[in-house]
Parts: structure tokens; C-alpha cells; sequence
């Protein structure tokens, strides 16, 4: 009987261990796990946090008796110290100090990331958090619930940092972002629409500041003082540094097993890594990236399930590719949806694509019906092949922002030309949508403009 | 110059004007219509009888100025009333009763369709409506406005009726709604999905009659005694019919133009007929539905734009091909959203496929998250190649039901199989999904289901 050995018991090692259970029921599965929460939806600690999600157990994928009972054997409060492909076994701690060694037949490395600790002096004073695990979350939990803070500074401007500034100014906290870059969610959509979040972020008082590098906290008497560039300064209860991640990958480099963008481990598209019998999937690996055809590092949950489901299921004897990414995703922000598929302009072009950007404002529904509201998206499309390359949509939350997104990444999956969007056969109803869908009339806005300025160019040249 | 004379001022007309002079803006073109309302949004016709579009005005995809800048003739209040190939004239009659002969270089009919009248006695009483264009709505709209019926009864369970019934319970009338199915919504969904309509419906205090085919209507002093099949009897102040339409093609047939199912214009893919220079669009033609890979007949105000843009781009001398409808559609009932894509099971066996269905229920987004509503879906896939067919979705409104709908469509669209819809990159965040989006879910149980139902006839065969 072969023994899977999986380090790792989030999104990506459950969907591992599932998977391959699946593909061949005598597969023996063992999950070896740092915490005693597997398949937790790290996605929702900021629910947790301000309340809406009253029960921290609740936010379990599968609970723990549903993941045993599919025969997978959890290993909780367990750390995997080395990795040693020669002799197919991993080195293992127990919570009481005690080293095992486990032989495996195939391994999965789902290590998943860890948060990035920006050079900021006084990042370790209590009251100052990071946010990526249950324990994590619980710290903030009970210094919210128990000490009463009133106002508080987010340091990040990325999906997470906007998700606890929704769900802090929910808890009743005075609330001040600050982003270093030009605009909030630099990483997901261009300044444009980054301002229009940070309109939305300022209409629920939330204080952001821009351009700004926190570099030093100190305690100030029972509060925070925090001070940056620009001359900022602040004096706050509670400091979160929410600034990205990084690939977990100390364990597979000290194996010899090879890394490669931002140090994440280096996968063939059926997760292979370089060493024989080992897999890696999640938020520790390169990930293909569809369009841009080279791989690179963007952890998101949707990922880490199929590369586990991937890598589970070519671990249990099958043959199984990764599709690749897209980058999709949608973030909620009180009551905006922020979504994004495929490549901005600037991504593109360094891909090799010969990028056109076109913004669109459209009713979300016809406007004669109750409620309707405007959708602003982008759309990037190749001048060469017409291709459609990317899209960035933003509207209320209820505006299906973020399934429209997802008309366009399927589109994309299908290497659309945007002139084809408008033969799309779309769902229509006067309270839901319009004949031409807001993702057709986006499209044709692009051909139109791409048509005059083709027709420009010509005038010119001749 | 050339002459574009078009037959109907509807979406199909009006986007076939629109996109010749578009592509050619030295055309002349010129719209015949019966009525004085151009490119109305019929659709929207129970919204405003409902009163939640207060004035009938805001219907106009554009108004007649916006139409007219386009530089578009419109001569409204005048009717066609026959097409001379040989000649390439039309003769039309204007609204005082005087003929004229128009001549034309191209011709685009785009007639529409008319609403089906039931063998019902009675039917031409006071009382009793039909709807279906802007006058049926004004007449519809003053006798409830004006003498405050209390009760209505509606025939034809499709979704005007359904749209009718939330109208008119929106107005306060008690409403009894009649369908000679087996359920409502026969011709969209399979029966499981249309009982949860039914309830819906119920649940908002329509009374839903099935399985009755309403035979007489009686005036009974003020009010109309309707009778019908297995006894039933209902006394209402006010009736409405509308049990669906036929293509109004009596024009083209004079003409000796050729005519297909049920009736509809016979057109090719470039949406030409059978007549030189003469093309044919929306509710009068047949169309080539995409899966089945044949005509049918499927009136819906997205693939009148659609092959109306078309019919204008060729006339003005472009070669453009229709893709193809899928019969995407969806309608909003109360609270709930059904929807619809490609083929069901019966049409699939029809087109030759040997198609299989499960059904799957799940969460519109993670349970954890306040407000989760339970997402009905129905997938039809074909058990040799394992593509998908269509897929049938019913849930809240606000579940984005419609566009998740349009995820299939656009998979359908590529001929996808259900296997590979796991390999979308679709967009996640607790509060609008979950990591494999409800559509992916219900992929994953049909392949499963499949698996399963295979090797249970490997056994069989074994």
C-alpha cells in the first residue's frame, strides 16, 4: 500500500489528501499539520474578527471529523523539521518536543506562506499584530473583544488590510489605512480604480494615507505612537501589518529541492517539484500563470485547491495538469466588489503582448428598474491579435461583479478575441442585466476604440 | 448611395440601423414601424404595469433623438404591408390610410413576433388582455390604474406570466395563475426545478392551477366567469393571456420568402433569406441554436440585438456570422432567480446527444458568512464525450444566478466538458462564494455521478 505523506493542513494539503483518497481508496494519507486547524478558510479571519462570524469553528472547509472520516490521518500540533528525499522520510515534531522520522512513499509540500515582516522598528510590541492564522486571529480577537481599543492603524493596503478596515470600522474602531504605494490594492487594479475604493474607503471614515512607509512604533504610555515617511505620525491603540506574504520554502531548499520566483518551489504542471516522489502545491509554489505563459507567485485560496486536488491526485498514480491561473479574484469593501482576471497593462507588457486599455461605465441593469447602480470596468486586450487579456471590474457587491469577472475569465481560458465577447449568448432580465451584458458592452468599447485608433495610426503613416 | 430599409423599429430593427451605418456611414437608412414607440424595451412592460417604472417613457433602450442623431430615418405609424423582390420596393400604408411604394438596395425584416391567441371563447371581451407591445401596456396599465380590479387571472404559466403575476401582487390584486403544464416555467426548466417556482410563487399568495387549459371566459355583470378543463371555475375582474408567441412572418411568406420551424424566416448564419439582398432578424426568424446544431424557434430580446447588429452589418456590406444562440435566459420571480442555458435533457436526446442530469444543491457563497442562500443547479452533460450541454439554476436574485448561468454559457460556448470547469480560475470571497464556485461544484457532481453510473455498467457488463 503506498503511503502519502503530506506536510501541510490547509487549503492546498486537504485537497491533497481528498483527492488522492478519491483516485485510489487504499492510498494511506497522512497530514502533518503545525496547528490543530485543518482546512480552515483563512479567507475568512476578517469575518471572525468583526463579529460577523460569531464562531471561529464555523469557519472550517470540512471539520475535523469530516476530513478522518474520509480515512486521512491528521497529525495536529505537529512540525515537520526536515525533509530527506533519499531516504523518503520527513523529520517530525510533536507538540511535547519529540522527533519521529515518517517514511513516505510520495510527499506533498503544501507549507503554504507566511507573512511578510516589513524593516518596521517596534513590529514586535504587543498590540502590534500580523494576520495569517487562526492563532493570529484569535490574538486580535480577544485584544478587540477585552481591551476596547478605539482607533487603530492598518499597515497594508492589499485585499486583507480593506478587509479588516471593513470589518474594524464594523467593530465600532476609528480606522486609518496606510499604503505605501500610490493607491490602495496596488496588486489587484490600476490608480483609477484604486481611487474609487479609497472613495468608498473615506465614505466609511476610514482615514487613508498614500505613499506613505510606516518605520517605526513605540509604546506611548498604553498606546502606539507610529511614525513613517512624509513626516506621518499617529498615536493609536492597535497596529496591524498586513503587507503580503511569502512562499513557505525553508523546508524544500534545505531538501536541495529547487525555487524559483520570489523563492517559491519550483513545480512541473502536474506539481512535481525536482526531487523524485515529491509534490508541492498552495501558496508555497510557482504557479502557471494561462496567459502569460511563465510562472509566478500568487497565492490565493482558489489555487491552493486545485494544485492540492492536482497534486493528490497524480501523487495516487494519475496524470493530471494544472490549467493554469488567472489571477481571478474579488474582494469585497464595504459595499464595493473590487474583481480582476488575467493581466493589467503593465503585466502584458512584460509578457510580450502589445497591450490597449479601455475603461467603461455601465448601469449594472437596465435603469429604469429600482436599484440600479454602475459597473466601471477595464479591459486590456492585445492590439496584434485582438486577444482579450484582462479585465478589472468595480461596483456594488450585489451588482454580480463578481461572477461577471468571471464571464470574462472564462473567456480568457478560451483566449477570446473581445470582437467575439458580443456573440456571447448571456442571460437577460430588466432587474438583472442588459440585452448587451455590462462585459459585452466593455468589450465592444475596446474594439471601437482599438478600430479609431488603428484608423489613426494609418492617417498618420500616411 | 446605398438604401437600407428595415421593417420594424424593435431591438432587432433598430440594432440592424444602427450597426450599417456604423460600418457604413454613407448609408441610407430608413425604419418602418407600426407604432410610434422605436427600440421600447418590451421586457420591461411588467414593470411598468407593476408601477415600479413609474413612466413608461424611461423604457426606450434610446429615444427617438438618440436614434435619429444616428442619422436614421424612422417613420413611425406606418405599416408595411407587402415586399416586391422583383421591384425591390415595399408598398407601406401611413396612419391616414395612404400607400406608398419604397424603394430599397437592401432590406432587413424585422417584424417581430406576435402574441399566440388561445382558442378561449371569450377571448375579445372587455377585460381580457393580451401583452405584448407598448399600446397592450397602456390599455393594461389604465384599467388597472383606473377601475382598481381586485382580482386577475392570468393563462400561461411562462415567464411573462410569472413577471404578470409578481406585477399585479405588487399592485395588491389577488392573483390566480393558470398553466396547462404540469408546472410553471415548462418551456425553461425541468419539472423538480419548477415546483420550487410554484412555491414561490405560493408563498406570495398566487394561486397556482396546473394541468388546466382554460376554455371560456363569460362576462358575469362586472366581472368575468372563467371556466376551463376539470372543472374549473374562477370569477376575476380582470384576465390576461399570455401563453407565448409565434413569428409575425405573414409579410415575407407574400413575398415568397422561405420559412422554417414553426413558421420563422428562414435566414442563414449572415442572416440572409431566401430573397436577393433581403435579410431577416430577431422574434420573425429562425435561429441556429449553437449545441444543437440545427434551427429552432427562441424568441429573446439578446438575439434580436444580435442578429439584428448582424442583418445591418452585412447589408451595409460586411460578412458577418451569427454564432449561434444557446438559449441563455433568465427570469426574476419575488425573490427567486431561474435561469437557464443550452439544451435540457429531452432536447439533447432530440439532437442526437445521449445526454445524463444531476442535480446539486449548494451555498451562494461560504455558510459561515451571513445570508447564504441555497443555489439550485441542473446539469445536462453528454455520457460519450463528456461535454457539457446545458445547465439549469434556480436561487435567490441576489445570488448572482444570472451571470453564474452565463459562466456555463460562456463553457457551452466553447464546447467545454464538465471535467474540465474545475480548471476555471473563477473569483472567490466569502461573502460571494466559495473556493470552487457553486457552477464547478455541480460540474464535479455530474463527472462523479458519471464515474459512478460507468462502472456500475462495467459491472453489468462484466
Amino acid at each position: 500500500m503506498t503511503h502519502l505523506l503530506i506536510i501541510g493542513g490547509s487549503d492546498a494539503g486537504i485537497s491533497a489528501a481528498l483527492r488522492a483518497r478519491e483516485v485510489d481508496p487504499t492510498i494511506i494519507a497522512t497530514v502533518v499539520m503545525v496547528d490543530a486547524f485543518p482546512n480552515y478558510s483563512i479567507c475568512g479571519l476578517p469575518f471572525y474578527i468583526s463579529g460577523e462570524v460569531p464562531d471561529w469553528r464555523s469557519l472550517a472547509h470540512r471539520t475535523r471529523n469530516e476530513i478522518e472520516s474520509e480515512g486521512i490521518r491528521l497529525l495536529l500540533n505537529h512540525t515537520a523539521r526536515s525533509i530527506h528525499p533519499d531516504s523518503k522520510t520527513v523529520e517530525v515534531e510533536n507538540a511535547a518536543g519529540q522527533m519521529q522520522a515518517i517514511a513516505y512513499d510520495r510527499l506533498v509540500i503544501a507549507t503554504g506562506a507566511v507573512p511578510i515582516r516589513p524593516p518596521i522598528v517596534g513590529i514586535n510590541l504587543p498590540g502590534v499584530y500580523l494576520l495569517h492564522t487562526m492563532e493570529d486571529s484569535f490574538r486580535i480577537h480577544e485584544h478587540v473583544t477585552e481591551r476596547y481599543p478605539k482607533t487603530v492603524l492598518i499597515v497594508g493596503g492589499g485585499y486583507i488590510g480593506l478587509e479588516m478596515a471593513d470589518a474594524l470600522r464594523h467593530r465600532g474602531m476609528q480606522v486609518t489605512l496606510v499604503e505605501m504605494a500610490e493607491t490602495v490594492l496596488p496588486v489587484t487594479v490600476d490608480t483609477g480604480l484604486g481611487r474609487v475604493v479609497e472613495d468608498e474607503l473615506r465614505r466609511n471614515d476610514v482615514e487613508v494615507i498614500r505613499q506613505v512607509a510606516i518605520e517605526t512604533i513605540h509604546p506611548a504610555g498604553s498606546s502606539l505612537a507610529v511614525s513613517g515617511s512624509q513626516g506621518f505620525q499617529r498615536t493609536v491603540d492597535l497596529v496591524l501589518v498586513v503587507v503580503g506574504v511569502r512562499p513557505f520554502s525553508e523546508l524544500a531548499v534545505a531538501a536541495g529541492i529547487q525555487t524559483g520566483v520570489r523563492g517559491a518551489i519550483r513545480v512541473s504542471r502536474r506539481m512535481e517539484t525536482s526531487a523524485p516522489d515529491i509534490y508541492a502545491a498552495g501558496d508555497c509554489v510557482e504557479t502557471w500563470h494561462r496567459v502569460a505563459n511563465q510562472n509566478t507567485y500568487m497565492p490565493l485560496g482558489t489555487t491552493a485547491h486545485k494544485q492540492g486536488r492536482i497534486a493528490g491526485e497524480n501523487a495516487a498514480g494519475g496524470r493530471r495538469e494544472f490549467a493554469g491561473s488567472l489571477g481571478t479574484q474579488v474582494v469585497k469593501v464595504f459595499d464595493l466588489a473590487i474583481a480582476r482576471t488575467g493581466l493589467r497593462e503593465k503585466e502584458a507588457l512584460e509578457s510580450g503582448f502589445n497591450p490597449f486599455s479601455t475603461a467603461s461605465k455601465t448601469w449594472d441593469h437596465k435603469a429604469y428598474y429600482p436599484g440600479a447602480q454602475e459597473i466601471l470596468i477595464r479591459v486590456t486586450g492585445d492590439r496584434q491579435s485582438g486577444r482579450l487579456l484582462g479585465a478589472q471590474m468595480l461596483g456594488h457587491w450585489q451588482s454580480e461583479i463578481a461572477k461577471r469577472i468571471d464571464i470574462f475569465a472564462t473567456a480568457l481560458f478560451h483566449e477570446m478575441k473581445l470582437e467575439a465577447i458580443a456573440d456571447l449568448d448571456l442571460s437577460y432580465t430588466p432587474p438583472i442585466s442588459s440585452p448587451w451584458d455590462p462585459v459585452q458592452i466593455s468589450a465592444q468599447a475596446w474594439v471601437k476604440a482599438q478600430e479609431n485608433h488603428v484608423s489613426l495610426n494609418k492617417e498618420q503613416v500616411d
